[in-house]
């Protein structure tokens, strides 16, 4: 951020009286902006025991295989914003179900949250974000082609818990990876 | 929003190509800048059986009580939020344990998500943003005082699945209360 979104003037990064935390401060209004984590909201949503993945259209992990999910958009609950999602990149309706799957991803400031859903019928087909969509079983799944580290614990433990006839809360945190050398 | 953060240059609200909502869009750089909802993390914190209730010393809600709670920050999990958040308003220090109530209020772009939490010890103090804080059974709790719903619906809740010995997560949406008339 270099200027006030409200103003237009030069802001600097600093620590407001009363904070804790060096922020962007407008040096011409005053004006305190805020940034804070973005939260991811999806679904894995089943159809007579398998579940629909998204092969990815765009970038990060173009080709790979992921659940329908993104940003949370402002109006909407979490619920409406997983099953919006699986509607833009699946072209699925779903009854969205309890939340499945709380993910920290904090060296991007990111929180994933899936739901378990149902869909409604078998009809999906993919949007301009996905260049296929599939129904997968345990086995069915592109378990090496997953875009993300989310995706692949998420649908471990779902597989495992649909096993065992119970769906419980996971939580987790996705660490960033080492960076390479060299 | 009214000026560009990044050049400066005026904004236009429109829907971007490839795009569904309207957005903010530099008409200078063409930086497209998305608003997402904010996460509130919390805790209800638990000691010997009592739990740790703030007296608001800031706006909204001066005066009324609410468990300790606030505004996610970057590079932090939820449950560091969470921790962090009931150190600075209450001086206490917590282990955190389960997500326990997570709440979409869509009319503001909020999501409230509160984990039980255990009182590592018995101290605590109210921070710059409390006036007073207390350890409370339920009938101690001042249910008529509290300042959101978010903390009254999740009390409530959570009273209930103490006395029952059972603590599963709660979702729910909170609505906006119709305007007065007249």
């Amino acid at each position: 951020m270099n200027y006030c979104s409200v103003c237009g003037g030069k802001v600097s990064r600093r620590v407001p009286s009363d904070d804790t935390l060096a922020r962007d401060v407008c040096d011409a209004c005053g004006v305190i902006h805020y940034e804070n984590p973005k939260l991811i909201v999806g679904c894995i949503a089943e159809w007579q025991g398998r579940i629909l993945l998204c092969r990815r259209a765009i970038e990060p992990r173009y080709g790979l295989w992921t659940v329908p999910a993104g940003y949370m958009e402002l109006g909407e609950t979490t619920q409406q914003g997983a099953a919006r999602e699986t509607l833009e990149e699946a072209g699925a309706r779903v009854e969205v179900l309890e939340p499945y799957a709380l993910y920290n991803i904090p060296h991007i400031s990111q929180v994933y949250l899936l739901f378990r859903a149902r869909l409604l019928d078998d009809h999906f087909a993919p949007g301009t974000e996905s260049l296929e969509v599939r129904l997968c079983d345990e086995a069915q799944v592109p378990w090496s082609d997953l875009a993300f580290a989310t995706v692949r614990n998420a649908l471990t433990r779902y597989f495992n818990d649909q096993r065992n006839g119970h769906f419980a809360l996971h939580t987790g945190t996705i660490e960033a990876l080492p960076r390479p050398r060299g």
